[in-house]
């Protein structure tokens, strides 16, 4: 679903952020940037200087520690911390949301977090998953950036039809320059398991495996360098991603080692004409989806 | 082993170069650029346009359709096609070669390499194994640069002591930009396994497993496009290396699939310390390895 940035959008009166990382922090600069928010709040660790730096870098206009203190009279709440300390902060903040608050957050994984939604807030209050498709090796309010989201795509996962809630939040990505696609839970995790778990868990283990072989690394080129750039991604955050869609991932991986043990056995017994269909297959797909982003890209107004 | 650029470097009178796509241009471009060759020919296929189009470039100064006769009176010639067309190649040139002749190469296979020249060439001439690491996944000499071997790793290969003729390869990669490094075939054969190699099965494999899951390519982000980057590359050209380097592929293809495997079992019973750990060890490695590569570029004048 597509929504059109020609149509009204009113503002959201007071935004919460709670995360103010690269992602929370981007998201604070580009509300800001297009008016869309009357006041954004930051929520982060007392001992962290994340905050600091938000508010230097005018991605939030008040600091705050306390979730549930921050969530107070706020028309929009954004989880922006990894994962798995949803659970704590929807705890938290759920006595504190006034009826009609709208929840989102850009967690990567659907499932589980709709799941502790629906346990864990009043039902006065309107819960949509948003994925938004950006982000970066780097970490960090240091590194935000107002059109971190500028281009990319955002899969929100909502009930059927849409609420008004959740149309808010497809005009809010929008606005701030994302595609938007409405999806299930279910087929979010599916695919994204398949086009950026699996990447992710295949860097790590690419760096692991190269390492085992002595002094090999200090030769690698620009190849070696760009299929790892996903390695140095945040720790924490992939081990909650792969930790909140564990079936998805296993069975991506699984399927990933069988493709490449049929690599393997081709190369093993001299199969050229298998490899070169192997290699052909995918080097189509890839250019396919290298000229499909390019013509989305010509064709953004 | 690195060479000063300030030394005295002859010219060469005349320079063949076997394959005119990208990497032969470029090497055709480069030596012109640096004056490092009184002549450059280029050889091709009669019925292909790169000799045309390299010659628009001026990548080369001539354009040869025979090998054999392209070779007379040169006093180097680069092997610059596929690897799997060296044997047809070296025995195509091996009559016309004058005796003192320097021959060397650009493929990413060492030690098959090394066995054809040493079988096929005239004792005479000297063969030197060169492994330029620099590439695009582009391809043809329409995408040829002056500059695409500048600050890239030139992993060289050739017998004890070092005799004039590697030391004049060794100048000349040194000359148009390269850090140089004499090893033994083996250990290039392992190395270039398990940080080329490797990662091109490791991309070539991502695209195809995630092809299998119906829809999900299109919602790809940046992660998973340059983790597959490198497979967009020449087909002919991988299925050539994968089949000259198999015993180091597939065995680094079996670690590979290893390590994935343990993060897999990690995932699948929620051990979060156990995948915290791997891929701390991953991030920290690659880290590393990109503050070297930062360190070395600002330390270059």
């Amino acid at each position: 679903m597509t929504s059109s940035s020609n149509s009204p959008c009113p503002k959201f009166d007071r935004v919460t952020i709670i995360g103010v990382g690269l992602l929370g922090a981007s998201l604070g600069l580009a509300l800001k940037q297009r008016g869309m928010a009357g006041r954004v709040v930051g929520v982060g660790r007392a001992n962290s200087p994340s905050l600091r730096v938000a508010l230097d870098r005018r991605a939030i206009d008040e600091a705050q520690t306390d979730a549930a203190v921050a969530v107070k009279n706020s028309d929009l709440v954004v989880l922006c911390t990894p994962v798995r300390q949803f659970p704590e902060t929807l705890r938290a903040i759920a006595p504190a949301l006034q009826p009609g608050t709208i929840v989102t957050d850009v967690g990567s994984t659907k499932q589980q977090v709709m799941q502790w939604a629906a346990d864990m807030l009043p039902k006065s209050v309107h819960f949509v998953g948003s994925h938004p498709m950006a982000g970066s090796e780097k970490r960090g309010p240091e590194s935000a950036k107002a059109d971190l989201y500028d281009g990319a795509l955002c899969l929100i996962c909502t009930d059927f039809p849409l609420e008004a809630a959740a149309i808010r939040i497809v005009e809010m990505w929008t606005r701030i320059g994302m595609r938007t696609q409405v999806i299930s839970p279910e087929l979010h995790d599916l695919w994204v398991a398949a086009v950026s778990h699996l990447p992710h868990a295949a860097a790590f283990s690419l760096v692991n495996a190269a390492a085992l072989v002595p002094d090999a690394l200090p030769v690698a080129a620009g190849g070696f360098i760009d299929s790892t750039r996903v390695a140095s991604s945040d720790v924490q955050m992939w081990t909650d991603i792969f930790l909140t869609n564990q079936n998805d991932v296993v069975a991506m991986m699984n399927r990933y080692i069988g493709v490449l043990e049929d690599l393997r056995d081709a190369i093993e017994h001299g199969e050229e004409d298998s490899i070169r269909n192997f290699l052909t297959k995918a080097k189509e797909k890839r250019d396919d989806l290298i000229r499909h982003r390019n013509a989305a890209k010509e064709s953004k107004p």
